[in-house]
């Protein structure tokens, strides 16, 4: 019976990929979040808020894995039938409320927002990979310059700068202009431009899946380690090795676009990857030489041209605010999600590699780019728009890493025990004196049958000293005060000795009860606990 | 053409029941949450975050709109068939979080925390009823204490002071027990304990419908303003009388309880509503004699001995300790949820009744209680808890009407117009400079066609001053600096008079570009602004 009742209960688990959060991180994410605040309202945003639920079509689809297009999105249907969607970025909500008031009497363009909070994503949870994650957006609405652009970039490094991270991350920036103009060069894809996004997402994935991951699924498809195979985008070899060099800092020779029948050889692969991981100053003259070198004689793409001044009119302007050291031209960026238009930024953590010590690559925490068609989905008129996003849960843990957060758990309350259960409402009486005086105190609401269980209580709360009246501290007029921070000190003396006798006496003393609020307050200051 | 394309267009809209929140909304509810979490912590509370989704049957189904079995919650069905929500509360989480520690290593018991966050309501929208709100609560796992349900009527007294609310409010306490035992004390509640749960919702309706449509929904059911019509819990009228007074602080006799073939007279009613607007002292004597009076020879109901003591220990302890004056037994309280077991508190905001002058009542703006079972649906043992839940939006409203909190927008940014759109990147610059010396700054983004736009956009900001470089300035390593506030009193004076005339000169002065951060300082400090 007592089997089958087990059995029959409820069990308490949550659903995979969502995560409860420990005081202690909530404190690390609150303090992190205070000081991106600071930084974005100095640059004159201000906060908005959208709510979690929208209409599943005014978000749209613009997730990187449109492979399982009916997933990704968490969707239900509304009373009335239409559907509803939990919001999967901060952008797309965005949009529709500034879609909703461009034109009205108060919204002013341009218009500077900031938003943090809570997405959602339908998808395959793994290590570090959520369903719920928060997230810390800023975004410029009603903006083509460059300048918003780049004031994007410099935002983004000053965020690293205000949470300590001076020399240890670059903002890297590139273009989808660039990104199209590379595929516009190439006759395949201009005759089948449903393939563009597989190559896209081909060139997205090398972080993960190496350069020759990335020629393996620009050609006829890649199986990962798990077996699962994904369909490439059936490119031939030459615009092949072309696509894949032009998303690298790397000079090529032409030879290897065209006389090769081969994808590029393994020795050109490895220099390839150890070229960009050191990451030299990018050169537009070796870029375009790429692209004149592979078009041969066929006309120059305009997207190319485009994105070219659009990097170098954000540069100038990065550089000669003196960000030349820190935001970066980086043919290498693509950025999954698909509703960018014009320069994309992605800002990684760049620890010393020093080898195999286990420390963990933190990568990417944070990007953004242009998308001047999200808002215009919703209006007849063009509504340009650029914005930076901060994945503040994986941000939180690099800074975690690199001892930048406090996230230790501070001390607990003071701990005002029961020794006499009837005398209950005197206890709770103590317990709020000491907080009228602003100390943190509770009074032990367990069973109160020993005191022993009642010091382990405070002991694993963490409580700096315990109040304690049992009936001879009552009949006195007394109570009795108990560190358990000398007490814990105390414990690791040799007994009997000066030192021991010492805290001894500081370890635990009585008096009047009328002087426990100045008591407990001289102890706590002795111990430095606010 | 272009009227088909239009009614093709997305339009932006927000599901009913769901709102965007403005910039002084969200400082508004910052400063509050706060204010709250300090006296939650000096509490010795400790935050904990569960995610936005659970299982279902975790969260289990305790809403007071029952009526539509298949509503009030937004749920959706995972990869794996098994069916998730949105949380409706932060109770129902927490008891899943605590039923999967308790007993492990680092988990203690009575356990205090506290969390804040969003909650979803799959409800009919109405004013001032969302979909989407957010709460902040406070909860103690593990004990059966009355001292742990009167320490949260004190935490909420304490809460009330802390937001500025003295003498402006009053905590109600109440106990599901007496409830009980009023329905146990009815033979035909008894037969049928399936009409408990109607009885409940009747009695705690009364806010909105009065005593009249109490007793109408105690006996056959009621016919609402909108015609639609809801099923009574089908009393005599003897039983009707006795709950409806017995839910009152109003003593009654046994001829209204049984003489009468007719529900309480009308002169009772509004005697009774009266006697409850006022709330006089709350006497258990006067109580137990209506029960007497109902219950003849009949055995008095165990659950209210159980009931009144309960009460009586919370009063004994939150008299002692200061709170006489403000928490208060009110045998009216009823609260919705259905996971209650034991003490009920509501904290009320009581303005003064100066007649019709249009001000808001606001009510209930917390509550909480003792839910002993709702752990334990998930484990075989018992584990008592309590806790106190802070409408958060509502509160706002109620602070802001107050003008407790400071919902207005301060200055914006300092805005550097652009005159000449070759110079993009110095302008740029120079906001860089004002935000290195942490003045909240920005470049105009807009279209530069004239000066006159953005001064107007700079006016619409609440700029305090703009920054402007034209060719003469340029060239004479100048800036201009306009002073915007200034600028706003000048419209107001007479031309040319010597206030007039003294305030044209300070409203706008040309100063070397290297003082252009020194002089936008002192400018700021001069009106106050930070």
């Amino acid at each position: 019976m007592a089997e089958k009742n087990k059995s029959n209960k409820l069990k308490a688990r949550l659903p995979r990929g969502l995560a409860d959060r420990t005081p202690a991180e909530i404190a690390a994410t609150r303090e992190m979040i205070e000081k991106i605040r600071v930084v974005y309202e100095r640059y004159g945003f201000e906060p908005v808020e959208t709510p979690a639920i929208e209409y599943t079509d005014a978000l749209g689809k613009f997730l990187p894995d449109q492979d399982r297009p009916n997933e990704g999105v968490f969707s239900f249907q509304d009373d009335d039938e239409q559907w509803l969607s939990l919001r999967y970025d901060l952008t797309a909500p965005l949009a529709r409320y500034v879609a909703e008031r461009v034109g009205t009497e108060n919204f002013v363009l341009p218009y500077r927002s900031y938003r943090v909070g809570w997405v959602f994503r339908n998808e395959k949870p793994g290590p570090g990979r959520f369903r719920q994650f928060m997230q810390f957006d800023a975004d410029t609405v009603g903006s083509a310059s460059p300048a918003a652009d780049a004031e994007m970039c410099m935002m983004a490094a000053d965020t690293m700068e205000e949470l300590g991270l001076a020399g240890r991350y670059v903002v890297k920036i590139w273009s989808r202009r660039l990104l199209d103009g590379q595929m516009d060069a190439v006759p395949e894809l201009n005759a089948a431009p449903e393939r563009r996004v597989t190559v896209l997402r081909s060139i997205d994935a090398r972080d993960r899946i190496g350069v020759k991951g990335v020629q393996q699924r620009l050609a006829g498809g890649r199986t990962d380690d798990s077996g699962d195979f994904t369909k490439g985008a059936g490119l031939e070899n030459s615009a092949n090795n072309f696509i894949t060099t032009a998303s690298s800092f790397m000079p090529v020779t032409e030879a290897q676009f065209f006389t090769s029948a081969d994808l590029l050889p393994e020795e050109v692969v490895k220099e390839m990857e150890r070229v960009d991981r050191e990451k030299p100053f990018f050169d537009f003259a070796v870029y375009e030489n790429k692209l004149r070198m592979y078009l041969k004689d066929r006309p120059f793409p305009e997207a190319t041209k485009l994105g070219i001044d659009e990097l170098r009119r954000i540069k100038t302007i990065t550089d000669i605010c003196g960000y030349s050291d820190r935001i970066k031209i980086d043919p290498t960026v693509v950025r999954g999600l698909e509703y960018y238009t014009g320069p994309v930024f992605e800002v990684e953590l760049t620890f010393p590699t020093d080898g195999n010590d286990g420390s963990p690559r933190f990568g990417s925490v944070g990007g953004g780019g242009r998308y001047d068609g999200l808002v215009s989905r919703f209006r007849g008129e063009p509504v340009p728009a650029t914005g930076f996003s901060i994945g503040v849960s994986r941000f939180a843990a690099a800074l975690e890493y690199l001892g930048k957060l406090d996230s230790k758990p501070g001390y607990g309350p003071v701990v005002v025990t029961v020794f006499d259960r009837d005398r209950l409402a005197d206890y709770q009486n103590m317990v709020a004196k000491l907080r009228a005086a602003k100390i943190r105190a509770e009074l032990y609401l367990g069973n109160p049958k020993n005191l022993g269980n009642q010091l382990k209580y405070a002991d694993r709360r963490n409580s700096p000293c315990v109040v304690i009246q049992g009936s001879d501290e009552k009949a006195k007029g007394e109570v009795t005060i108990k560190d358990l921070i000398v007490g814990a000190e105390l414990a690791k003396l040799e007994k009997g000795r000066d030192e021991h006798l010492q805290k001894q006496a500081e370890a635990q003393r009585s008096v009047p009860e009328a002087k426990l609020v100045e008591t407990v307050r001289s102890l706590l200051a002795s111990h430095g606990v606010t």
